[in-house]
């Protein structure tokens, strides 16, 4: 049986290690390759693609898998090795259902919609999107189809990345929220608009580049196992767990694009590097879902980094880098900029409280589009109508309308958003549980200190992996399941302190 | 035959590209990979390196070379496709008599070797190589036993690296060579040394790099296709044809050696950047030899590069750039600086006239070495010895002497030196050739202009990439065979002029 474990963790091991290959050319692309190397990078990420498809399929591996079932059964449930052929079966049982010719067919496809994409958002053409769209629809709906059974459609997309998630399971968790977040965000907007021209001044590129590095470096970020560089979407990427990379990018007239775009990718990265260094080369060193791994960025990026507390540490820093820009601007000012509440076209630069609507209306959207109660045809309509209802503005265009998000046009429609709301309540779950744990983090926070914090983080998600399930990590992090309850707290607090209601 | 083709060309794309993504991985590795990802990274490098032999040497491969033996007799030799095939087999040829464990032993030692050998020479510890290199030594006699009926037991290994070339060969041309290297040094030597001290003033970084980019670019190197980045120890990789990068690294205190380097790496990289499109994804889309590589390095770094005619044009602007180290030092005596003769302890530093000394103690002794009349214990000894009596000045340690290059500590001993010296040769009669042709190239570029030598040499030598052996190329180029000719006319009045002799 050990002999066979071994088998199992070499073939492991080389899927692992060519999934990390294929990041490195990926990484690559996005920040250094120049021009004439997009056609070549193209057929040689494919490639990787491929023998990495090719290797998580193969029957023998399957063979194993099988084989190894009675030592997995005894061994405990959360031993390395019984977490390991589990969590590896898990895969292969998803992988093999689709045939590999369309999953090539797929890849190839989304390819092309995502360069045609890149042109058609800024050319506010949808039109030339709709045709592609429809076959990622069909694409979409065939994927889903492999996994017969299913409650909704949605449900094995949405499972891809929240395992154990359901779309009837996310709707009740979003139609709570949304119950308390409306009537916040409608408070919210009868205040006078918070005024964050202080950040709209000029902030030199490395100045900001430099100052987010201190911040991070502090919080836990290790840069001897990574490093950050520019792209024109910031991202979290992995080559091993000794190497885990993150990229920002920089507006010179903004500065709350670098500087929290690179705490929130930093949450992402302490995830990775937080897992146990035996668990390398498996599948388990992984973040376990989409959710949790949101949950991380955005803890450190809001609950962390638009705390007060956190700034009563940074600014007087933050300050002295930028004395023109902000030496005479007050703390309490600063502070009501970054955390400045407003109705807006754009999900990514939304605000925590705005911010979920963004995503249930995406949510909800891919439901329909995947039942077929809504078609691709009557998508822009649609946005245009539910944003309006939702959001009192209208968008102007396809281009900060349906168009606005990469999701659908380079991978599939369905099981793509609901995670970064998933994030958003698990963040603030996690973060009660390590106060309830240890009263002094967020004094820790006033004097710069963020080890507590990180330990405990660490302690209880990140170490594991992809070990634990995201229910199983909330359930022995929290000893509940998941509530909304500590995210609508802490909205509430926050911001009817700040907007003082 | 059409259809199997084909199957030829697809089957040489992966195993091109599988090359081209462990390109990728090293230069990562070189650039910017921070500390801790070098454990998985060297796992990563030999997998893909794993993938690429084993799909280089697979039988069916083997089959299908030989099927198109005759559709390959059936086009004329030069066309892309018989020297596709003729080429591939070649190299099918080569790999498949090295057994793949013996190879995947090998670059399991070497990669051991290298590490220890990064420690070992800056402690000045031989005694630590010694092993090591011995099991070096096996290896190469090892791999060359595999090409039985060699004249010479280092005719194998000098063969993968410059095809068509013997010990026997080599040696004769060096002699001759010689005879004519060592009485100009001499020469040179009763001449008073000329200063380089304005090269040894403070130059920033920044500056320098900028002034390196500007000439590569002027002399035809495409950063569209390419981009530089800086490393310990300068070189160029390649990705795809539209994808080749160069690195170089910046002394502060002396400002030969970014500059030198970058139009050198720069040299390689026109190369493989003016191969035609047509022969990407092949094994055609390289350099054909090690000599006629470096051809390419040492004409654009010396022949133009150290040339009157070329600071004509750049120094008024490298003075612009550097004030107040160059701004009162005149063209004639930064001239004598970039060209100081001076018999000195490292290859990499020397001169032109003295660098082929170097060159050729390092070709007797692999010989010596791979023949058993050398023994790695007295290596030591012998290259103290050898320096001394050639270069007039003792190598103070191991350190700056058997120490100093790494191709025996990550490589075979043989086979591994004499492209240096080929290359320079080469690169003299290429230019001789060219200026033949069109006797304006030396006036051109004391105009900024190198559009006609860069044609000539893209048209005569990197179109054609790896159709032709190194010995067609010459032959194509300048209607001769090989000759030292040109190369010792070149250096015999260019030192004559600049020592007065």
């Amino acid at each position: 049986m050990e002999q066979k474990f071994r088998e199992l963790k070499a073939r492991l091991q080389e899927i692992s290690d060519l999934g990390n290959i294929g990041a490195v050319l990926g990484w690559d692309q996005a920040t250094y390759m120049p021009p004439g190397g997009g056609a070549a990078r193209a057929r040689q990420s494919a490639l990787i693609g491929q023998l990495a498809h090719q290797k998580s399929t193969d029957p023998d591996l399957g063979k194993l898998l099988d084989d190894l079932r009675s030592y997995e059964e005894s061994l405990p449930y959360d031993s390395d090795e019984a977490s390991l052929i589990r969590v590896a079966r898990r895969g292969y049982e998803q992988l093999v259902r689709i045939p590999s010719n369309v999953m090539a067919e797929f890849y190839e496809h989304a390819s092309l919609s995502y360069q045609t994409w890149t042109e058609a958002r800024p050319a506010n053409n949808f039109a030339k999107m709709r045709p592609l769209l429809e076959t990622t629809l069909d694409f979409s709906r065939k994927f889903a189809n492999y996994f017969p059974g299913f409650e909704h459609i949605a449900d094995p997309l949405i499972d891809f990345n929240d395992y154990g998630m359901k779309a009837s399971s996310v709707r009740k968790l979003f139609a709570e929220l949304r119950e308390k977040l409306v009537p916040l965000a409608q408070a919210i907007s009868t205040q006078p608009l918070a005024d964050d021209s202080c950040l709209r001044a000029h902030y030199p590129k490395d100045k900001q580049l430099d100052f987010g590095k201190k911040v991070i470096g502090q919080l836990g970020y290790d840069f001897q196992r990574g490093r950050q560089d520019l792209t024109h979407h910031p991202f979290m990427t992995k080559f091993s767990l000794g190497d885990v990379r993150i990229t920002t990018r920089i507006k010179e007239n903004y500065l709350g694009d670098c500087l929290f775009s690179t705490i929130h990718e930093s949450g992402h990265a302490m995830y990775e590097q937080g897992i146990r260094m035996e668990l390398e080369g498996t599948p388990l060193a992984n973040g376990t879902s989409a959710g949790v791994h949101e949950s991380q960025s955005r803890l450190w990026e809001n609950i962390v980094g638009r705390s007060w507390n956190f700034w009563e540490y940074f600014y007087p820093e933050l300050q002295s880098t930028f004395p023109n820009q902000l030496g005479k601007v007050k703390l309490e000012d600063f502070y009501r900029a970054i955390n400045k509440v407003e109705k807006s076209l754009i999900r990514t630069e939304a605000d925590e409280v705005t911010y979920n609507l963004h995503v249930m209306l995406r949510f909800d959207f891919e439901l329909q589009l995947l039942e077929g109660s809504l078609s691709i045809r009557d998508l822009p309509e649609a946005w245009h109508e539910r944003f309006e209802k939702d959001f009192g503005i209208a968008p102007p265009d396809d281009r900060d309308g349906v168009l606005q998000d990469v999701h659908w046009y380079a991978n599939l429609v369905g099981g793509a958003f609901q995670g970064y709301t998933l994030g958003n309540i698990l963040s603030a779950q996690f973060y009660a549980e390590a106060v309830k744990a240890h009263s002094e983090i967020p004094e820790d926070m006033q004097k710069g200190k963020f080890s507590t914090l990180h330990a405990w983080l660490k302690e209880n998600i990140y170490q594991h992996g992809s070990k634990f399930t995201a229910s199983e990590i909330v359930q022995r992090a929290t000893n509940g399941s998941l509530s909304i309850e500590p995210y609508v707290k802490y909205l509430t607090d926050k911001y009817s302190r700040l907007y003082g209601f």
